[in-house]
């Protein structure tokens, strides 16, 4: 059987299930029950159900039709993996289909074929598989459509076979050496924050969260150290859900040390629903992030006692529901988790191990380009290709940046899939390069090069777009707005407590005086040997409401990309300090904003190619923050080279301009 | 009698009244039925009461206490004027104090002496005087605290002796030939949005939104040419309530020319509660402008018929509202006045008109700037006072101003009162020099003059920052940055719909390197011959949704105040146009904010005192920017200046830098 063959059987089992449970529709999300952005197989249930495998898409099947609703990066992608199966592509404009668009599709099929018989139709989702936020906006959505959300209905138990199990790998202690803080500490931050929202209890179901506050790392997710678990905070006891095969007695002991209890990963739903010992907790939950099962065990927690509310028939001018606006607090409470934020701000022991990650990436990114250029000018000589040399690929560059970023010591994985654009594969804002769509770098043009590591001390993220020979005026001329952009937001100096919209346009205003832009946020934070992409705060237009404050890492990386053509992106993870002023004195803030001044200084630590500068429209304080920057990449990476062709390079390309 | 012992009586008065009325306190909002920046004095309750007449406070009068919040504008000014009378000040960091605070001092008044034997306690508010908003957090606040809101209840209408009357004078017809759309044409355009959102009527509460709509202008509130009243329209019907008074035959022949009906402006309590013929009318308001009086009459008209909801019955796993969700439309949506938005967006017709205030305002200017460095001359050649000139104060500033202004073609009256603040007073934001705070200038330090006119064809609003004579080097420096950031600002290029908070931080850049930033927003929205002050769309650290467009006014004024010490600020009134790229095309953005691109156009014509700047601090392309702005008002105001020595005034003042 061919593929599209298996996927028409599968969605064929599917339906008949639908018909045993009379469901009308099951919408399959592309999120897992801890809402994060890499998702283990086992729970790739709609690339189980659709064949698409790109990491955004939701797929909805009804009785005769099937739809998969995917964001502009996968509308090729999508259009191919789906050819000749029973799915149609719905071209979406974000990357994730509203409820709304997807249930007026779901009400276009004509009843009788729908639900024959019925007065409305019921839509399956796996309440697991969703945020709550979500199932609440298909629930609306739905109830307006004479439709009805069930929650509870879940299809791939019975009808997945060969479905991936879900990882046993163990799960390793974080040293105290690298986290800095321990993990009783963490969870004694915790608790007090749970209480400051009038919560005292809490699951943490975001598995990054779970792992810094444990400082426990694993290898469950792809390019991410985590393991798959819940965490329990209540106010006398805390327990970590997980596979027991997963926790090594080192990691039961260490655990018992601050008084974590373990459990099965399953056991949770006992748990939750035995719910005579949780009787009058109020817990803290995020219903962006918490899944809508999880949620609703959690709201079906009864109270202590009935609240004391107003009578029904006290006075009430304004039509408002005084119980809500009056009553106890229910057994849930509405909150971002504060773990978020918390894991924002680094410590002193998590900056020295990001400056140490970020020098060891920066010596694999000075050999991996000596080597890169070399290739190319072995290239260059002829006018056409040289027919005896071995082609360098864009999957060959990943693989070669990765084996030498694998000899650093503490590497542990890349942070995520490479990024190797040549040409116009370097306008692809997603691009990730396969055997299908590989090219043979050229000694001409661009090559956009976005690409991360896992350190046992930090996670780096940067991006470098190289010069492989000649290149146009527009190349040029977009590679100078793009450096401009990512040098006039790096020199802002702002009060504490200043959101990253409001300094996004300092990234853009060079480009945008050419009608030049780009669809994408200029930053995001940056785990510590945790997640890449790190909330809540980042820089983009988008109002993101979240403070910036010393202590946070976050990426500057504007871009410019023309497509057929060339893309540039030009990114640095940067650790957001004090600024003190000429004084040395950090003086308060005129407008409440905040009490101090910050600046951002540059972690990362690798040349910025120079060559394809047109100096002329660079600014005085732009040259010399480079010059001063790269004077700073050869300080700190000299004395970690050997090979003196490396050094020479490194010299070489951190000359000033 | 003497002031305090007055508002003791008045006091005093009020309990006795609120007795009565089983009332254990009432509040005073600073807001009329209209929700505008200047209140008339019929409305200024909170000012009768308490003797406090700045433009932003609450007043609470409780059976043995009182109090009046206000922010940090108005704090020493409401010590001064509340000593000796029975209100405490109570410092408020925001312009209005938020329900909560309000609430939590009313609560902290032991029951027995708030409300001896009762249950709860009433908490009266007029209801006309306060915003459906701010009615819906008092009542949410006040239920939480065991207290109920009551705002059907009024004291002033007893108890104010001499209150001052509503205005009677006549409503004047603004020409099609300053409008540029007709009224019947607006009223179209508005039914049209109003439909669009689920509506079919509306009552446009607003005066500046009545005056746009109707090509209307009166002269019932200070500095803004508008009259008191309310404008109705329904799906075949539009009713003008205003006191008959103020409807000259020749304006009633105009409205009825369109169809617009009159009615007394008290007449719309009936027509609303008379709601038989309204009944089924869905009526747009936006909670956040129309007063809670006016909201409660339309939530009350009868739907048609009963909407279909879902049964009791139907299966609910999420306990949300299903009626909720699928209820038919209610009397009242709720969504932003479109008005708003439409005025925003001049016509060619009044974009002329702006040019033609601009140009005639720039003369005034000019004659006033060479007046006063004349003045500033003759008093800077001896080393102390000049004993035999007559000082200049700034009182005089504004009266010479103001004069100068009136001598135009068209001048009406001024757009707001002159802010002319000398040394430390420049440092005060909102400074209005009195008699009791005027001080002389002398020849050395800056004036700051924040200042601007109604003319019959557009509204001005401009700040300049004067050199008097010597300075020292930090109001130099300060001077400078503020330039700078107002430069940066003024050459943004941006694609359409860009909000202000995603610009505003290019105003800010420069002096936040020097740890120097401002509390107030960098820009705001000008009326055509309307209010000075006009949003949604501002230039705001805030978030502020609204997007920016062509044809919209917008001012630019970032400023640095020293306390005790000096203040800078340097505003244009700029217009929002298409930009070409150079090929003349604008070509479509790449993020799908907008298919254009925009820049700002100065409006202001009036040189900008170049004697401050610090040269090596600016930017290249921000001097040309000076110089290119310098050529403009001196190529506009040019011909208009008949006095040789203006003309050599200006073309001076204009030189290339």
């Amino acid at each position: 059987m061919n593929k599209p063959e298996i996927i028409t059987r599968r969605v064929d089992s599917l339906r008949q299930w639908m018909r045993q449970h009379d469901l009308a529709a099951y919408i399959f999300p592309s999120t897992d029950p801890h809402a994060g952005e890499y998702v283990p197989d086992h729970w790739k249930a709609r690339e189980w159900i659709s064949g698409f495998n790109g990491s955004a898409g939701t797929a909805v099947v009804t009785l005769t039709r099937a739809a998969l609703w995917t964001d502009s990066r996968y509308w090729l992608a999508a259009d191919e993996q789906l050819a000749a199966t029973p799915f149609e592509v719905v071209r979406c404009s974000r990357n994730v289909a509203t409820a709304e668009e997807l249930v007026r599709w779901i009400a276009a099929e004509p009843a009788d074929e729908a639900a024959p018989g019925k007065e409305h139709r019921n839509v399956g989702i796996d309440g697991w598989c969703v945020t709550q936020s979500y199932a609440a906006s298909l629930q609306y959505a739905t109830a307006a459509a004479n439709m009805l959300l069930i929650t509870d209905l879940e299809p791939t138990e019975e009808l997945w076979e060969d479905r991936p199990a879900l990882p046993e790998s163990p799960i390793e202690i974080q040293p105290l050496a690298f986290a800095g803080e321990t993990a009783q500490s963490k969870i004694d931050r915790i608790r007090e924050a749970v209480n400051e929202q009038g919560a005292n209890a809490i699951i943490i179901t975001q598995l990054d969260e779970i792992a810094w506050t444990l400082n426990l790392r694993g290898t469950d997710v792809h390019c991410t150290p985590v393991f798959v678990s819940w965490l329990m905070l209540l106010p006398d006891d805390a327990v970590l859900f997980a596979d027991p095969k997963k926790i090594t007695p080192e990691v039961a002991d260490y655990l018992a040390g601050f008084h974590v209890r373990t459990a099965p990963y399953g056991a949770i739903v006992t748990t939750l629903q035995q719910s005579r010992e949780l009787r009058g907790l109020r817990f803290l939950a995020d219903p962006d992030t918490t899944n809508n099962a999880i949620y609703e065990l959690l709201s079906m927690i009864e109270p202590l006692e009935s609240p004391a509310l107003f009578p029904d028939n006290f006075p009430n001018a304004l039509n408002i529901n005084l119980n809500a606006a009056a009553a106890m607090p229910p057994s849930v409470i509405d909150a971002e988790c504060p773990v978020a934020r918390m894991k924002t701000q680094k410590n002193e022991t998590e900056i020295v191990g990001f400056h140490r990650a970020m020098r060891r990436d920066g010596v694999a990114m000075v050999k991996f380009l000596r080597w890169l250029e070399e290739q190319m000018q072995a290239r260059q000589s002829g006018v056409g290709e040289s027919p005896d040399l071995e082609p360098v690929t864009e999957v060959g560059v990943d693989r070669k940046l990765t084996a030498l970023r694998a000899e650093q010591p503490g590497f542990r994985e890349i942070s995520f899939d490479t990024i190797a654009g040549y040409g116009p594969h370097g306008a692809i804002v997603h691009y990730e390069a396969t055997p299908e769509t590989d090219v043979p770098l050229q000694p001409r043009g661009l090559l956009l090069l976005d690409s991360g590591a896992q350190y046992n001390c930090g996670t780096t993220d940067i991006t470098r777009t190289i010069a492989l020979g000649p290149l146009t005026d527009e190349e040029r001329r977009d590679y100078t707005l793009v450096l401009k952009g990512h040098i006039r937001l790096a020199t802002a100096v702002f009060p504490d407590g200043t959101s990253g919209t409001q300094l996004d346009v300092l990234a853009r205003y060079a480009m945008w005086q050419d009608h030049k832009n780009y669809g994408h946020g200029t930053g995001h934070g940056v785990g510590s040997y945790l997640s890449v992409h790190e909330g809540p705060h980042q820089f983009r237009m988008n109002w993101m409401p979240a403070p910036l404050h010393a202590g946070m890492t976050i990426t500057i990386e504007p871009g410019i990309y023309i497509a057929g053509s060339h893309g540039c992106r030009t990114e640095n993870t940067m650790l957001i300090v004090e600024d003190s002023d000429s004084n040395g004195q950090n003086s308060p803030a005129a407008n409440g904003q905040g009490s101090t001044w910050l600046r951002l200084e540059p972690l990362t630590l690798c040349p910025i190619d120079t060559t394809p500068i047109v100096r002329e429209l660079m600014a005085p304080d732009e040259i010399a923050y480079l010059n001063t920057y790269h004077a700073r990449v050869r300080e700190s990476l000299l004395p970690l080279l050997d090979d003196p062709a490396d050094r020479d390079w490194l010299i070489n390309h951190t000359a000033p301009i």
